[in-house]
């Protein structure tokens, strides 16, 4: 028998990958979650038809979207974690000791429920005595906070569905609100290559340099996510994320990764210039 | 009508591309051969399977494979180019007024001529009253060869078919005898993701480091090319990459790019951490 798993980048290209088994298959209030078994990469999320992770290279997503911010300020303690069900962002924050509260707010419950059962390589840390998971909606969860996180990751599904509101002008002026005077707020951002992607990546930048005096973006290899050209944004109230950048503490924490390391961290916002040009337009 | 044209990445991977129309196919001594035209990515240029370029990410991998050398050497003059019969790195080199001299070798006459009636975008400059084409085997072309070049580049398939020889320790050695005393020579040097890419890569880089004094290896975003994180290896007899990187001097020459600029070029020499193992690795 041959099975074979599908996600359209656009209309008109396909991405295609042999599953040994379909390991899980829900309906959640918010979205439709599978999981496969698959020779090339492991177990593999999908949420609503789109690759969420794999098992192959999801160390690149979660290792860029938190060790970046941790190496500009190694004084981070409080940590506001929005979406990231599947619990490799959380992974990768509790191998700071220094680190000493992770808020993860998931408004899908059933996101977690799935990792827990069947993706132990991300969700191993999500019951860290450090982590307090809240299933409720991110925005309405910013919106209480005031003056209280060094730091907000929002790894979040693409800005359609329920990742739809952590895109908005509200969303990133709350996020400003939330953090303390010198916070950081790294997002997923995005991709510079297909059309649909690529407009997303606009807006979110358009809108994040409004609010944040500091926003940067910066790129990854993520072979499994579409075109394999992956954006992160980096914005603060005042650390850059190349000047202020703490190589040598960073250094001595000794934290092995498999990706990250601090060469590629000051190379990674070292941007194409189309990728430059569209961040530049106003749409 | 649907038409689609998929390429096996691994045997559980696949890149699957809507198609317009099948403009060429042809059988050479060497390889087939196909043109399509496909509304994502206009043109696509395949050989024995393979998408070798298309029209909307070409110029990554060709601004990548010239101008990181270009703007190490600014006196480079005289250059050597095998394979890359679809024209493209030639067409980047035409824009330097100060190359007095392109040869390039493409072992397969019936590329170049698809490319010249198919992709002008590509094969534009092949007509260039600087460039030399040669329909022979670059393996014997190099051989003939000694303190003649500044700068050869390596635009190969990948070590399969006629490509093979091009990633042999002999062939580097000729190289490194044709070229002159502060010679440089570029390879497209496959890709870490996917096993049989990643063996090819490691095989390379273990030859030409045995060679080569100087032996770095730079990465790019190919979305096109299977796991769309591709490299390109730098080998020279006494220049630094990034140490001996004339950037005043490139930027002095007002050369319009879509990808690379200056920064860019030093980020992208800062690979992660499992493409530093597996270089070091001896296989």
């Amino acid at each position: 028998m041959e099975l074979w798993f599908t996600e359209e980048h656009t209309k008109d290209v396909r991405f295609t990958i042999r599953v040994d088994e379909q390991i899980e298959s829900v309906q959640s209030d918010f979205q439709k979650i599978d999981v496969f078994q698959t020779p090339e990469f492991g177990k593999v999320l999908v949420i609503d038809g789109y690759i969420m992770l794999t098992e192959k290279d999801e160390f690149v997503y979660h290792e860029m979207i938190t060790h970046v911010p941790m190496s500009v300020n190694p004084n981070i303690k409080k940590i506001l974690v929005i979406g990231a069900g599947d619990g490799g962002t959380v992974r990768e924050l509790t191998r700071y000791n220094t680190v000493e509260r992770i808020d993860m707010v998931e408004i899908d419950k059933m996101v977690v429920d799935v990792c827990v059962d069947h993706i132990p390589q991300t969700a191993c840390k999500l019951s860290h005595e450090k982590v307090n998971l809240y299933f409720e909606d991110g925005l309405k969860f910013v919106k209480t906070k005031e003056n209280e996180y060094d730091l907000i990751i929002v790894d979040s599904t693409d800005p359609v569905g329920p990742g739809m509101e952590l895109f908005t002008v509200d969303f990133y002026e709350n996020c400003f609100k939330a953090l303390k005077e010198d916070g950081i707020l790294v997002n997923q951002h995005e991709s510079p290559y297909y059309a649909r992607e690529a407009a997303a990546m606009q807006r979110a930048h358009e809108k994040i340099k409004k609010v944040f005096p500091v926003a940067k973006v910066y790129q990854a290899h993520i072979p499994t996510y579409g075109s394999g050209h992956w954006l992160f944004g980096f914005a603060s109230k005042k650390y850059d994320p190349i000047n202020h950048m703490d190589e040598e503490a960073w250094n001595k924490l000794l934290i092995k990764t498999k990706y990250y390391n601090s060469a590629l961290h000051k190379g990674a916002f070292a941007l194409p210039n189309y990728v430059l040009e569209m961040l530049e337009q106003n749409i």
